[in-house]
């Protein structure tokens, strides 16, 4: 990944192959163009992997708008990113489940889902979920719009059981689109 | 479709079954809430179908920027839609041209790519292309991001032969990230 303090790759530059905890400590305010050149990648706002997540996969990213999160909460700061390993796995699995710690009615994943309510999930919430194998970016509306949640089957064991799990900037269970993160 | 003109599928509320080309003439200032109840469905900022367009499938979008097409421009408004009739096709299918006119090398898609340049495609842009079966919605940066613009066999013929014709909002041939339209 290779980053940028202005828009339009301009600027101080910096290329990463591997995780950056705080892009801060390279003399960067703040990223404000990227470009990924190999691998899928997860930025965060905030330095130490917190705050809104998204993921970043192989291109160019011009200006902050075309990297942030979600059209209702600008983000106007990119300052940790990671590689996603588990992003490599040839098969992506998960279980969703209706309600907290894997209880309710569930729906077995492996594929991409613009409308998780079209493959026939009555609700608009996920209430908590297990990472089988691979790597799954979850929306918080249709069409892999709103905020993102990265989850990984290396991370947390795969199991996220409460929506306060799914990330640090989540405040519900909204979930209604999701798809496979593959390099 | 169901559409309000409060957040939150709250105030004035309209149900329709077929394309709205003016959602003013039913009493609305704009559409600011809306579920899809059934189909895939287009949106448009302006009337007579016209100016940034964006994807509206199965679910619920309690706010504008719940539909709006990109971060980078931000959409308030939606005030013409119709459903996509070529969505309930069992196979999408297209073929994406380095140049205008169907010229240079050239690409088949018949799947999702969040990312082109990962599947190959060695350029942040589309000269032209062609869809042969289905529909697909076409986004200027990876991962589903920034103006969408929604392509269809059974509009142009399936043929968009200069980025003019991808929508009346394009103004540059950027595609970076590709996924069908399914119901």
């Amino acid at each position: 990944i290779i980053v940028f303090d202005e828009e339009c790759f301009q600027g101080r530059r910096h290329e990463f192959t591997s995780e950056c905890c705080n892009v801060m400590e390279f003399g960067f305010e703040t990223v404000r163009s990227l470009r990924v050149e190999s691998g899928a990648w997860v930025g965060y706002e905030h330095a130490s992997y917190q705050g809104q997540q998204f993921v970043l996969e192989r291109g160019e990213y011009p200006q902050c708008d075309a990297f942030g999160g979600s059209n209702a909460y600008h983000i106007e700061r990119l300052t940790s990113f990671r590689p996603i390993a588990c992003a490599n796995h040839r098969e992506c699995r998960m279980t969703i489940y209706e309600r907290e710690n894997f209880l309710g009615r569930k729906g077995e994943l492996s594929d991409d889902y613009p409308s998780l309510q079209a493959m026939g999930w009555c609700n608009n919430e996920v209430g908590s979920l297990r990472i089988h194998s691979g790597a799954f970016v979850c929306y918080q509306y249709p069409g892999y719009r709103g905020y993102q949640y990265i989850m990984e089957c290396d991370r947390h064991c795969g199991e996220y059981k409460h929506f306060r799990e799914f990330g640090s900037h989540c405040q519900t269970p909204q979930i209604q689109s999701i798809r496979r993160i593959q390099q």
